[in-house]
């Protein structure tokens, strides 16, 4: 553990900002947005109060566990707003007792056996990127954070199948790292690819780079090794069976309730050797949705079909404002793929999209997104689409910023049919407008209001994964009530008007009113009869997607 | 209920081959295989006898409920090689006490609450093609079958997301029939296609047109709609989630043991106007296999990539038995698929494959395989694609021959990951080969000995599917012991050798030794306790998949 991730926030612990940067972040915030304050400054890891551990560190287990001050405070919480401004203000309300470290899955075993035995919940956790309070165990009891971490290896490769078998605590740089050594790669790029591993990404259903076909780690999984409190739990590597309903489906998004993940066999590929990417700009929003759809539904299959609203562009730095931007790119190790790439602009023209020229990459080696240091970058060769990829990337570090700067930001993200969706996201739009605006005393529109927008992240013939970004005004130490506002009103509308309340970012303890409703209830009763079934202490995570009999 | 159904086969009782045909049809197979004997006849449905009904057909319900002879029999068996058998021989040794045909939910409803009062099992029962045992419950108690096909409508179509909501009991004929009202199609094709239901797919995982991307029906279903006995398990329309374990996995290969299933919404979409097929010869094996496993590799989605060996492409007739067949076909709605074909095309080339003359279709209107009557049949324009695919379509009812005419006959599919495919293949072949002789009393080879041959029939970039077609001389009255002995020998080795029992023809009961080996333990527990919970009585479907507690 040479290098410390931060307790509170994104990144490194020395990954902070200058006093002089915060400064001038904030002045450029106030003179873009209207809102914003003065800069203030993190509580200290030294001046975080935790409540005392109710668990005694076990001796018996070497360095297994710990109770160490900083490894409960960066233990504590997830990333959503929620949890940066909480960890800002030193407000660590929910520490695990002990951080265990296992190195393999025999010490796994031990954590459950001393934890059940202890009556202590167990938290997994891999690169605590949560959104939506999935670490932190939010109960009465003594809690265990199981950091998978040390489990970071690429066990196997199998260069026939295209298939690799890695474990779970495995960080994207990590196991991109390891593949490389193969030719190979998973592209698989959450936002958080930097800090979240493997484990985390199946555990959560994490959506990745792909904006069609394989848009959840869902789709690359071939197995799963999960250690449960009454046993293994591994699936046979298959690439396709119809034997009964899927096994490892039922571990996909089970979010540590029913096991812990501790491997996996997933499909990989060879590094991408043609690419193409465009920027397409579009007057009217309804016409570029149209435009995607017509994509989506044309089977063409773009690697990237991203579409940002004027407001995301001009937030992003990819354009002025002034035109809605689609992001499209097509990508192959086999073949070249501008054919592709025509197709999908001829759509675009029909639709009244204006593209930008077209790059079309020779193979550049390249593995994963840029890299300064620790930190991704965006491709310093210019245009819209580097522009919007740089700060996808940084807008995770951007956030801190926000907070420290007395901005409240916030995402949403939802899937919905065609069918619904452009007055589902008038809805959703009008909904968070509303509810910001009230929740931080300001008018919903004119000069300081909240700023609203909404890309498409992933897109589907049936439908799109709209995302939706909210800037406001914080009110100094009233964050989490606003925030909690915020969210119970937008999630209330995604709920109301036929989405889902999570595409990739999973359900944890934030999303459950909404998650609650929008489950089938017999399914709700099935996971909580196989919940019983294989953790009969209810010590698995407690609190995320079920609440255990 | 105006053309019924076969009471012991395939097709329907007015499409039996005169005695005539069925003379000729049996010295053919004799000089061909140099096995098989004289044409016996199956047991009329009137000398068929019934075990009595052991419940009494309920008087308040109009005619839900049936007792009929006929329904019984023809309720009894699925279409397994095993079942087919039996039902020629008039031995029916688990007829269902009783049948209903509910109309709508309601009266599913009713049927599952009269059946729980009752003490009695309850068998969905769709199209009755299973082929694993998955419609005879072999238990001591009572027996409903649940005749869903009176649900059979498309009750809505969503031609903006490119969804439609279809009736559990709809049969593949009858919903491409409403679809095609709306010029949309869901060109899911088992060959079981003209009976089997989309309940019924749902249920078993059911494997249909597309060799690649979706290969099962599990990726054309949005969302399902499932009675269970504890209430109404209904998902959400939605084109992609993150919230939690997906409900309709669940569901989806569930065999009925946790509902039944009454409608889905399904992705459909518009009838593809271009289309490329050609068939490419290889000397070798190997190399065939390894061009397929390059253009799956490639990112080229063919709809059709079957590779037939060289005996089972003589079996069809596309061959003359000196070389390996790959069918390769592409489709699509939106642009032409030439481009595409000549990567796959370049590719086989790369491995020494021989490409005949590719057809490229323009639109035809055509909607579903060329039906003669309600029999499917291959387009009449000539050449190995068209061979094969006739072939395809009509195996089933020639199965019914080769009953007739003392030729055990039986299939064996799977799915393997390409390291391990050659070993594999070989090891499944060899062990069929021995297993067969033996249970025949020939020698496993020279003349007269039992015919194995393979084909592939869905690839993914990480492995395929083989299937094993099985000939050989039955031994008359014992061929359920015949059966029952190559399937386990054939069986084991499957799941020795890392495969799954079944890649698209589910477990019922014939696979359930294998399965329970497969299966991950915690899964299976799991199962059990979310059945448990939704069907108390264990009365849905029991023997298939799981036993209940």
């Amino acid at each position: 553990m040479e290098r410390r991730l931060k307790h509170w926030g994104w990144g490194y612990e020395d990954q902070a900002p200058s006093a002089t940067q915060l400064r001038e972040a904030a002045e450029g915030i106030r003179a873009r947005f209207g809102f914003g304050g003065e800069v203030e400054k993190p509580v200290h890891l030294e001046e975080v109060e935790l409540r005392a551990s109710r668990l005694k560190k076990p001796s018996a287990f070497g360095d297994l566990f710990s109770d160490d001050h900083y490894e409960r405070t960066a233990h504590a919480l997830g990333k959503a707003y929620r949890d940066v401004v909480r960890g800002f203000y030193g407000r660590f309300e929910n520490p695990p007792d002990l951080v265990a470290f296992p190195k393999d899955e025999s010490e796994i075993e031990v954590v459950l056996g001393w934890a059940e035995a202890e009556g202590a919940a167990v938290v997994p956790f891999g690169g605590g990127t949560s959104v939506c309070g999935g670490v932190e165990a939010r109960v009465e009891g003594p809690v265990v954070s199981l950091d998978l971490r040390q489990l970071d290896r690429v066990l196997d490769v199998d260069p026939t199948s295209l298939a690799a078998r890695i474990q779970a605590g495995a960080t994207g740089p990590g196991l991109e790292d390891q593949l490389r050594a193969h030719g190979l790669t998973l592209r698989h790029f959450p936002q958080s690819f930097e800090y979240s591993t493997l484990g985390g990404w199946i555990a959560t259903r994490a959506g990745g780079h792909f904006a069609t076909l394989e848009t959840h780690v869902d789709d690359l999984v071939e197995s799963v090794r999960a250690i449960t409190p009454r046993g293994t739990w591994e699936s046979r590597r298959l690439p396709g069976s119809g034997a009964g309903p899927s096994p490892d489906r039922l571990l996909i998004g089970s979010e540590g309730v029913l096991g812990v993940i501790a491997e996996a066999w997933v499909r990989v590929r060879p590094r991408p050797e043609f690419k193409a990417s465009v920027g397409v700009e579009f007057g009217d929003f309804g016409e570029a949705a149209a435009a995607v759809r017509a994509i989506s539904q044309a089977g063409l299959y773009p690697a990237n079909c991203r579409l940002l609203d004027a407001a995301e562009a001009e937030l992003t730095g990819a354009g002025d404002g002034s035109s809605h931007l689609l992001i499209l790119g097509f990508e192959s190790a086999d073949h070249p793929v501008d054919a592709s790439m025509g197709q999908a602009l001829e759509i675009a023209r029909d639709h009244q999209g204006t593209p930008g020229e077209p790059r079309t990459s020779p193979p550049t080696g390249r593995k994963y997104p840029d890299m300064e240091g620790n930190r991704p970058v965006g491709r310093k060769d210019g245009g819209a689409v580097d522009q919007w990829r740089g700060a996808f990337l940084l807008a995770p570090y951007l956030r801190d910023t926000f907070v420290a700067c007395g901005v409240l930001s916030e995402t949403f993200e939802t899937a919905i049919t065609w069918d619904r969706f452009e007055e589902f996201r008038a809805t959703v739009m009008e909904t968070a407008r509303r509810a910001t605006a009230e929740a931080c005393g300001v008018a919903p529109d004119g000069p300081g209001s909240p700023r609203i927008s909404c890309r498409l992240t992933h897109v589907y013939p049936d439908g799109a994964a709209p995302y939706f970004t909210v800037l406001a005004p914080a009110i100094r130490g009233g964050e989490v009530e606003q925030w909690d506002e915020i969210k119970a009103a937008v999630s209330e509308a995604l709920i109301e008007a036929g989405g889902t309340i999570t595409h990739h970012h999973a359900v944890g303890r934030d999303h459950r009113p909404w998650y609650d409703r929008q489950r089938p209830a017999p399914f709700a009763a099935a996971l909580r009869a196989a919940k019983a079934e294989l953790d009969p202490a209810g010590m698995l995570n407690p609190g995320v997607l079920i609440d255990p009999v």
